[in-house]
């Protein structure tokens, strides 16, 4: 199974009046970290939305055990969690410089028309895509 | 058990390429239902601040049944799911104007002091709001 | 001239590590008053939208005179500051609940098509908003 | 006169329902390319919050010439365009990846201590932090 790894930098304005990172934020951190490994698997979520479709998030989770600070360097570790030929579920881990695991959690996804919003079969109109996330749910 | 409603308004920032609220705004809107939640059940969270501890998320859940777009006004519902004299669950529901469920979710909480990021005990420290809690719990 | 009054309250996301409202926030809460008083003047951007244009910002102007914290509610003042029948420019006041002036600014806008991001005459494409901006400039 | 260069993905919760990055965002893009340039001068903008001060925004200015869109990489140089000994004034322009400027701005800086938002002399309290910045303005 692929591991994707992703260096974040804390930006200033992630942070909140806690001082850490705001909870919220690191749903963006985990879009980082999915972007890439799409990429890493020889694929451009930017070239799906140009054939007419995008891919919502229909469910996420997120555990925190430990915070971020301003200052400090993450790395979002991105893997496929689970794929089903129409939803792909997506596996998240960051840690910080120390290598503890602050942030867990997962993804849900599938593909819709950019206009209509209806599912597509991601198997039919993305084949390429589909068998190397095939294979990656097999590695498991 | 009590259900908090607070209106929210579609801002153009919160939106994304998908002309769509981004999916990490919800995480906000949250917020914001239990802030009033807690503001209409006689406390403040600013407060809960001023005296030195901070009430951050351990776990957070969102899942999308309906996009909102620019334009729309959401009504967040907000209510005590959970909650074990330590632990908090809030649950939340966003409906649109049509009263369509758009986005469901929940979230869990422990207060820890400001400065170490220990968990205090929320019943010992805020026995008040405990009691509301409590009964909040009882009433489901 | 019109001047729009908006009520904000801060969303604890809005704070960054210094413990008071994000400097790029104030954008956003320029946005929400600009929004509301083109409403009050009669108009909907989303409806500009839907026509098949949007109304880029080309220059924008932030001072910062005092911070806003989390659990204070800001008044958003808004108004037509000049209008050249391309351009818009909308001038901006944030005070706090004691009335002090803790944000000033100015936006500047033209309206283009949706797709080519090409200029179109405000002027032109909508005569009444164009009568009401004209009015205001001229109650200057 | 040294310019800081930096690099920056567009995240997709960087855009917004025109489909290019939202005009806000841009503040954060300077942010990281201020953090950079005082990274490359020697600094660490953490290291003075630690010490008890914080620099906030006095002023900001952004003007838009052409918009961002997801997918594609900036350049953000920044460089100090004024000092006083007092306050900073950094400047700042974003290129898109055919070198075309897009966003060009400018941001004032204050020191103040951290808790009573009271300024401090800049000189005094960073000595050497000064020299540099006064040896950039005089090499402009």
């Amino acid at each position: 199974m692929f591991i994707s790894e992703t260096q974040v930098e804390v930006r200033y304005a992630e942070t909140d009046a806690m001082q850490v990172v705001y909870h919220g934020q690191y749903v963006v951190w985990f879009e980082i970290g999915r972007t890439n490994l799409i990429k890493e698997l020889g694929f451009h979520y930017a070239d799906m939305e140009k054939s007419g479709y995008v891919s919502p998030v229909i469910d996420i989770q997120l555990s925190y055990k430990q915070p971020f600070r301003y200052g400090e360097t993450a790395t979002v570790r991105t893997w496929i969690q689970d794929y089903t030929g129409i939803r792909t579920t997506y596996g998240y881990e960051i840690k910080n410089a120390k290598g503890e695991v602050c942030v867990t959690g997962s993804s849900v996804h599938t593909v819709v028309d950019k206009e209509t919003f209806r599912p597509v079969k991601f198997k039919k109109e993305f084949p390429e895509w589909h068998e190397v996330y095939e294979k990656e749910k097999q590695s498991k």
